[in-house]
């Protein structure tokens, strides 16, 4: 393993404090608790946490800001944040108008965002992201992981927010966004955990990880190398499956941390295709690396199926780290 | 070699349509010349055109648009654009009020976009960005490559050349940048040409190359692996020995394409520590992947001793599928 690194227990720390000071203009950093928030909080309006493990870098952090999150907590590396720390994100960024925390769905996460509510005496809501279609319907019976769709919630519900909606109708719109938007990932290689020191799992030269979690975790199974053409395929036919119409889209093509912009151009290309061929026509396109897995290789394909107000609140204005329209 | 593409020959096809389609609301392509302009020209505007190999993206494709470049060639992977590409770009975004073509250091790019101001019989100018401090003092003669500053150089000269300048106050403007803007790069792991198969160099697993350039050429020497702090002192140190003075900075920690954000951020932290104790003040930062190496493991320092009127140029509005603010 060779890394940009010094004690790889540090790493965590060392990076927080590179963000902080890069993004001084936008957020204030709690080194202690380990939280990220909003340098000027806006009064009356509804507070956005959110938050969960590092290494999947910009999420969450990289989305704190104008328009979007009010506060991200940031666990160890793949790790949950600890109740405390989300206890402190929540009372740092609550103006008495409300609280949603938008937790991914992972057991972790879900117990622990519920015992900091549980713990914090404060009016708070909750929205869970289970977009990765991988896992939605698989026996192991925890619903869809919360993967690269949960951007797509951080914005949308973060354009709502600033514009004054309160928590009941930022819990509606998150059900609505979150019954028409799936997600499905592919990796190539694994990444590697600096305080593990080797790949999280090995994948032979010729193969392909099918429905891969941002942790590495495996999918759906692993298949021989396809072109692109017949991954995206592959891909999009699942996801298509599970979407439950056709429509006009946003489409969200994600990196895993060491896949370049090159390739991630390519499987957009790839992507349309197959998804006009199934009556998707994609109206709203980004393209990059937001929701990562260390240096994994890999990317996933996410599908929003949005009505006009939901691409209204997409194109609103944001001002983060990471995204700025 | 696993890679997201179809045929590795139409990698750049592919991922060019792609990217078309993603950022139409700002960009053209000329699919047969291969070139990106700006959608909407403005009239009255020295017109900038860059461009180079492809396989440095978002280099220079995603600098293309408002505030910062009219025009992009991009030649085969690690391959200058041919001059009859750039003849036809500077065609494509001439409004009569000069252009500039803003080279790097290569001897192929130099001799092709001489080529095509001598063809084009319009009034073209250059600026040459030679900012790579690995190869400036070298025995080779070529003087610094052009590597990341050439993002800062399309930033700065792109807000100028909004602004109304004429070609030479841009071409003024343009060396005292040069004269106060040094890189140098560092390289984990090769990135691999997909046409080629394998790993461009191959780098013992306990080394790193010192001084790599932007198509993986060798630095100046290879050192066993550092941490970070003592890399980004080495880098600091070489940079800073030939930068003509201290003072506020611009500072640029650029991934060449495999590098996650979480290694960039805690770069970051180290480079910044060091230039503070050589006396030179980060003020304005950018980190990212900017100017890569396809799927090269490694980052750049870039730092530019900026004046007031630059550090605003900086400052000023551009909207580019990468640059937007």
């Amino acid at each position: 393993m060779k890394k940009f690194m010094n004690d790889p227990r540090n790493v965590l720390a060392e990076s927080l404090r590179g963000f902080a000071a890069v993004h001084s203009d936008l957020v204030v950093v709690d080194f202690e608790k380990r939280f990220v928030r909003r340098k000027s909080l806006k009064q009356g309006k509804v507070a956005l946490v959110s938050g969960g493990g590092a290494g999947h870098e910009p999420l969450h952090l990289g989305f704190v800001g104008e328009g979007m999150l009010d506060a991200a907590c940031i666990g160890q590396i793949f790790t949950s944040p600890t109740p405390d720390q989300i206890v402190a994100a929540a009372r740092a960024v609550d103006t008495g108008s409300g609280i949603v925390f938008i937790i991914k769905n992972y057991e972790g996460d879900r117990m622990n965002f519920q015992l900091a509510r549980d713990m914090c005496g404060l009016d708070i809501h909750t929205v869970v992201v289970a977009d990765d279609v991988a896992t939605a319907n698989s026996a192991m019976g925890i619903g869809g992981r919360g993967v690269a769709g949960t951007v797509v919630m951080h914005k949308i519900l973060g354009a709502a927010a600033e514009e004054g909606l309160g928590v009941q109708e930022l819990q509606a719109l998150a059900q609505r966004l979150c019954s028409s938007m799936r997600s499905m990932g592919a990796a190539l290689a694994s990444g590697t955990v600096p305080e593990v020191g080797r790949p999280t799992f090995v994948l032979p030269e010729n193969e392909i990880e099918l429905g891969v979690g941002l942790h590495g975790e495996a999918g759906r199974q692993r298949v021989q190398w396809l072109g692109a053409a017949e991954l995206a395929g592959k891909m999009v036919e699942t996801i298509g499956a599970d979407l439950p119409r056709r429509g006009d889209a946003l489409v969200l093509v994600n990196g895993f941390g060491s896949t370049p912009l090159i390739e991630l151009y390519l499987m957009y290309d790839a992507f349309a295709a197959e998804l006009l061929r199934l009556g998707i026509r994609p109206v709203r396109r980004l393209v990059g690396s937001f929701a990562t897995s260390l240096d994994m290789a890999g990317c996933s394909l996410t599908v929003a199926l949005l009505e006009d107000d939901l691409f209204r609140l997409w194109d609103s204005p944001a001002h983060t780290a990471t995204m700025r329209w």
